[in-house]
């Protein structure tokens, strides 16, 4: 039995259990260590019978090992995220409850094969930047047990960092899924809000509250956060998501110099240079833009009347028993006692006018790149100036879930003094996955590893968002190829208007798998197809037909509007000519992608008659 | 020269000035009519000299007549919106100040050549839905002088009813937009929040307040809505929107029998029924659904925290001059005082699940028909309970902002005791256009007529929403035709592409308004077409080329991702083929629709380098 790697990456875990470990193993492997670690990182620790069990458990229901997206992943859940039969604490043992159901994102983690190890520690009711403000005490920086590790899902960053848990839920409503990440050397994946449900969540700031996942690389935490995340009903802000693409080249926002405030920390601002220089050398277009309506919309999260929010979520338990909380964490609180309703209302449209300013600059970018958090400090530094020096954390992070941003925070190297330093990368709302490559581009060439392990290869997500087609026509000189989808299918009404033109049947094959299908609201319905980068769908079938030009040309001058020929970019490499369709038409469309295919789809309407 | 009509129909109007009537004449005429109406109709009437300017100014600025959308057609405001130089009132004198510029809506309507008549009374601060909230008196129900016009919008619905102004801009909260117009007999033409911007509006709740138009007929209100609508950068609401589909045959939604309130008003349940049956009897499929979730989010305008945006909007007037409001909205608005924001933040999560559950009510329907208002009173009555019996009124409107819905009033018949009654229909975000032509068939159906003229046959609608191009390929049988907007242009790097291939130049037009032009993300930067049914942009600049089949086949094949082949409906009322563009590529793609055209855009950068 080969040990356990000092992070915990996925491949190294399915290269275990590719090699014979069993999850029973391997869990025993990770309850040794998670006695070593940090006491202050974990409220729940589960023993090692329990582990053994889930273990056991798994096996029994998918015994090939891998057979799962996270069969037998270890991973660590914030203690403000519901576990069946586990207390919730939210940090606050007067508060705590033990819930009868996962949250929804822990219940999907598990379903996808994912086994939990603790509960971690956090800054209490997820309020804070910085991990102090806990009972359970301060979990520190794995580099420097002196400094904060961040927060207020301090614990969770730590059980990765240090090779507890392969990956780990927090939460983000300030910035508490990156600044842990940043002060630990890991990625936190902060998906759009609406993506990943919260339910089961206790709220911070519920109208914007996100489910995070810190993990040691990019693609590591993408694959998880796919496995999180997916509309939930029973969360009132889920979203039906989509993906949103962003450019091959990235135009990279970097701030105006007056707006790059590290509060003194020179170091930390080196670093920062040096990882802006390394965007630019990665391809991107690094331009700088103006950050002040972020920088004002970021203030609104604790100046304005969002703080209620948090008093809204605790409020009866605040009145019965206010010395059940952390002293700074019930002064903040408290103060939203102090804004009326006409202020929430004023605090929503000085947002929504900050949102509009904001527009302005995402106009020249696709992407920001900014410090995680601008400095880092000790813990008795924070204890000293528990309000300020939090604060500051959140210069950077605090508008992201106000303006619906996506955001990854990367490793970006090490002071001289041996301190972590991170970067995000923020883009507008469900880039999610369009961000990744170059999110995980950053952080392999910071070349400063994961967690503990600094010599760790993070490599890049082995599934780029935005691979572009190629341009040429596919086909011979002579003739051209074309892939139909719909009606003009082998056996299908309109398929005489192919073979009507002499067109022959090349190849059946499907679509790569970022293509969505619809059925169009036309009668009959016809299909539409929708490439979206980044989505990861079964494919579309398709048949490949080649003809001669002038017979190409009077069928395409014959399709009605709303679809046309563009091109198509197929599962077997080729790119042809095929059907597109308006953007318009798809409204009050039905998304049929899980039929992967027109005929699959029309063979399910007939059972249903 | 031939009279007014008893309704001032844009039909009527077009032909009056297309036999010879000048913009002056007419003005004339309905400085006359103004004077007879109903005296608390205007808080201000534009006088005779005034008219005769603008109408001058008119037939200097556009001289053929109807040669604007609006072309000499009299419009009323209401007097919470804002037109340079005449005070804004909002039905209170002490408030009032006199804006600099026009209100965005009104400054579009102009510009489309209609003439403003008047400023109209209104509850105060958009307050009310039954028209007695004002010092300036209470407008009366054009049929029946003991009963309220209903309100907020009381004085715009009975300049339109009685043939004063063909069109009037109202504002819509609660249903201030369609209350009026259902008590007036007239049509009433509620957007989707965000399509109309409120900038230049003095806010009631500003988070879902709307500029509304009453009218005639649903074609004329659909032609006023698609004038004043448009993205505004100065909202902050503001969106940039789009068309919704809806099918064919719709699914019309009616409430449950228990949820069906109409408070004893028995003739108004019956008028309801019938038009229920009419909706059956014009194809619609009428399904029951449960308005629980509709009433209970409808509740919350008042009963929760947004009272607390009427307060905002005007909390420092209201603490240096509390006796300058009316008693009834001074005693509503101060309620808001009451609510903390933590309070405002469980109103907003409320509605949050609210509208989730309703979703489950929308999965079967694809628009609500519902009574406008359940009931009618006088404005004695109103006036010895005026908050209970205003709330009755709201009790199948209020919801709509909330839900972000579209909604259209429409005339439904008479009681026999001579009140009109009025249905509305709902639909989702942005069905503006596609709920059009139902609406309107349900209006020519109830046979009353519009306003005092109960004779009218407002037809339906000119321009069905979802017309759908017809699908021939342009050109002879020999040649197809291909209409090219960006680099293919005479004189630009790939028009050699066209040439190259024998292709002939056959005009020059430009795409139906319904076309937005964008510089896509690529480099060099490629033109995007996206039709966007109902947009109203200054249409773009094509050629229409004409080549042999085996040529365009060649070309089509040529034309590389994100680019396609598709129709092109063309302001010459041809459907050629022409160029598409993927959906996704729009991401990350400037709009230049204001630039007509690719030369235009092209040539405004050069001036910039």
């Amino acid at each position: 039995m080969t040990e356990l790697p000092t992070i915990l990456d996925f491949a190294s875990l399915r290269a275990m259990y590719a090699a014979g470990a069993s999850p029973a193993d391997v869990m025993d492997m990770v309850a040794a260590r998670m006695e070593t670690c940090d006491p202050a990182a974990f409220i729940l620790k589960r023993s090692r019978a329990d582990l053994r069990a889930d273990a056991a458990a798994l096996s029994a229901r998918a015994p090939a090992p891998n057979s799962l997206p996270l069969w037998g992943i270890p991973f660590a859940v914030k203690d403000n995220i519901d576990v069946a039969g586990m207390p919730t604490t939210a940090a606050c043992p007067d508060y705590a409850y033990v819930p009868e159901k996962d949250a929804t994102a822990v219940a999907r983690l598990r379903e996808a094969g994912a086994i939990l190890v603790g509960k971690t520690n956090l800054d209490q009711f997820a309020t804070g930047l910085n991990g102090t403000r806990s009972p359970y005490g301060a979990p520190r920086c794995v580099f420097d047990a002196a400094y904060v590790s961040g927060g207020s899902s301090s614990g969770s960053a730590v059980a990765v960092a240090a090779g507890i848990a392969a990956f780990s839920l927090g939460t983000d409503t300030a910035g508490s899924g990156r600044v842990p990440a940043a002060f630990n050397n890991i990625v936190g994946i902060k998906p759009s809000p609406g993506r990943v449900s919260t339910a089961g969540v206790v709220p911070a700031c519920r109208s914007i509250d996100c489910v995070t996942v810190f993990a040691p690389s990019v693609a590591d935490g993408i694959i998880a956060r796919r496995a999180a995340e997916g509309f939930d009903a029973a969360d009132a802000y889920a979203r039906r998501f989509g993906d949103a693409a962003l450019p091959d080249r990235l135009r990279i926002g970097v701030p105006e110099a007056g707006e790059c405030e590290f509060f003194g920390n020179d170091a930390y601002r080196r670093l920062y240079d040096k990882a802006a220089e390394r965007a630019s050398s990665l391809g991107a277009a690094v331009v700088t833009f103006d950050y002040r309506p972020f920088r004002e919309a970021a203030a609104l999260l604790y100046d304005g009347p969002w703080v209620a929010e948090r008093l809204a979520a605790i409020e009866e338990f605040l009145a019965e028993r206010p010395d059940s909380l952390d002293p700074t964490v019930r002064r903040i609180v408290e103060g939203g006692r102090a804004m009326s309703a006409a202020d929430a209302f004023r605090g929503a449209y000085r947002l929504e006018e900050l949102r509009r300013e904001a527009e302005a600059e995402w106009a020249k970018l696709d992407a920001l790149l900014l410090p995680t958090s601008p400095d880092i400090t000790t813990v008795a530094a924070m204890r000293a100036d528990p309000i300020a020096l939090n604060a500051r954390f959140g210069r950077f992070t605090n508008f992201a879930n106000f303006f619906g941003c996506a955001a990854i925070a990367v490793p970006a190297g090490f002071t001289e003094a041996g301190l972590p330093f991170g970067v995000q990368l923020v883009a507008p709302r469900d880039s999610d996955e369009a961000l990744a490559p170059f999110a995980a581009a950053m952080h392999a060439a910071a070349a400063c590893g994961a967690g503990l392990a600094r010599d760790f290869a993070p490599g890049t997500t082995g599934e780029p968002a935005n691979d572009i087609v190629s341009g040429s026509g596919g086909g011979g000189s002579d003739t051209i190829e074309i892939a139909v989808v719909g009606a003009h299918l082998t056996g299908m009404a309109l398929n005489h208007e192919l073979t009507g033109r002499g067109a022959r049947l090349l190849r059946k094959t499907t679509t790569r798998p970022d293509y969505r299908l619809f059925a169009l609201d036309t009668e009959p319905p016809k299909p539409g197809l929708l490439r979206e980068p980044g989505f990861a769908g079964p494919g579309i079938e398709v048949e490949v037909w080649q003809m001669a030009p002038a017979a190409f040309g009077s069928f395409v001058a014959a399709i009605p509007a709303p679809l046309g020929i563009g091109k198509l970019s197929l599962e077997d490499g080729s790119t042809v000519p095929g059907f597109l369709c308006e953007a318009a038409a798809l409204a009050g469309a039905v998304e049929i992608t899980g039929f992967a295919g027109w005929k699959n789809f029309l063979a399910s309407r007939k059972k249903a008659v």
